[in-house]
């Protein structure tokens, strides 16, 4: 079925779903691009890139499949929501410290393991600010490649061809785990839950989008399994029925 | 000494020596330096590189401490004369095959073990026709990074990335497990939920006992962490005491 017919992790890497959040530079799509196809992967999606890069390297001779096939979304939560984990890539600075933070090789590990049940995606932020905060509350933890400190930010496109290089990792033939619940889901019970809270007075007047974020982001640190997402959904929604009536 | 002196492999660092031969385009040799910085390297040569790519490569506003440092050699051998041990980044194909071939996984790890006694060279090829049998025939062995079968060769800055990545070798620091919420605060949390519930209408008559366990296994699915069982139960106190007011 798949060009890498070699391999028994063809399938799993289809599994893998590189988003490239508000890019500029055609260049490093395109380079992002290559790196997928080095690796064997091949669904790239694209968050609200900058339009004309976007078309130009598109329509560039010799565009690869993984580039013709591309993905475009409109916001990060369309664009994660098939996926059960969620992961974000950062330089890692100060301000991610409300997520869990992997090193790459700990987090290729769980990424690999995780692609053997499930759609996982992998976000990478714009190459001069990175992924933003509201960006990290839809992820369920973040991954940094340790670089040498003091030194600058990686390339996007270098950043990428390592990440997807120790994702594809030596061939590993990981146990299956519990399916979690995916992105989709848990947007919906961020939103009935925020929904209640504000029913209830929890919301402070000004804090509404830090406390959305917050409750988004406690969200993602709970394992919900897939089979009880639609228990979940159905209990929240009756809460926030009933405080709103 | 050294900038990276909060790591104990700086002076290790110090002892690779990644040598681009024959590479044409500026934005290569800028990504190459860019890696090495990324990764801690700092040395970083150019056998016979087309000249004005070079020239205007250093000359660039922000040329990193690296490029300025770089040192230019007119063949394989020069560069290469202070290395006991010289290996060749390879895309691998049938021409090689006189020479002992290591991935990258092996490849980096034997790199390193050199590293320790002195200095190593890394060779990588321009970008159209990689290294020649002469450039090879330098090499004690080669390295190859186990890409997608069929697909097109690497970037070379992306290549050497994925190389610096390899060899400067990630420490696992493996993270710690979160610590989860005691079993006295799930049961806090199951009770506040339950009573949400029950306030909501969601609770059947007759069903009150199959409820309270359910929700009480579907709470203990979730792993909530230890340091935020306090903000959910904070959360469920304010939703349960509006819908009982």
């Amino acid at each position: 079925m798949s060009a890498l017919s070699s391999s028994g992790s063809a399938n799993n890497r289809d599994n893998l779903r590189v988003a490239l959040v508000r890019t500029r530079n055609p260049l490093n799509i395109g380079a992002a691009a290559r790196a997928l196809s080095n690796f064997g992967f091949r669904r790239l999606r694209l968050v609200t890139p900058y339009d004309p890069a976007f078309r130009e390297v598109r329509s560039a001779v010799g565009a690869s499949e993984v580039l013709a096939s591309a993905e475009q979304f409109a916001n990060v939560a369309e664009a994660v929501a098939d996926c059960a984990l969620v992961v974000g890539a950062t330089a890692a600075r100060q301000r991610e410290i409300l997520h869990r933070l992997e090193n790459l090789e700990t987090g290729a590990r769980l990424i690999r393991k995780r692609m053997s049940s499930g759609p996982v995606a992998l976000l990478f932020g714009s190459e001069k600010t990175g992924l933003s905060k509201q960006d990290f509350s839809h992820c369920h933890w973040l991954m940094h490649i340790s670089t040498a400190s003091q030194r600058p930010s990686m390339n996007l496109g270098q950043a990428v061809a390592v990440c997807l290089y120790a994702i594809a990792g030596e061939k590993e033939t990981a146990a299956a785990e519990l399916p979690l619940a995916p992105a989709s889901d848990l947007e919906l019970i961020t939103s009935l839950l925020y929904e209640s809270l504000d029913a209830s007075g929890y919301v402070h007047s000004g804090a509404e989008k830090t406390t959305k974020e917050k409750v988004r982001r406690m969200v993602r640190r709970l394992s919900i399994p897939a089979e009880e997402a639609e228990t979940w959904m159905g209990m929240l929604r009756q809460i926030a029925w009933k405080l709103k009536r």
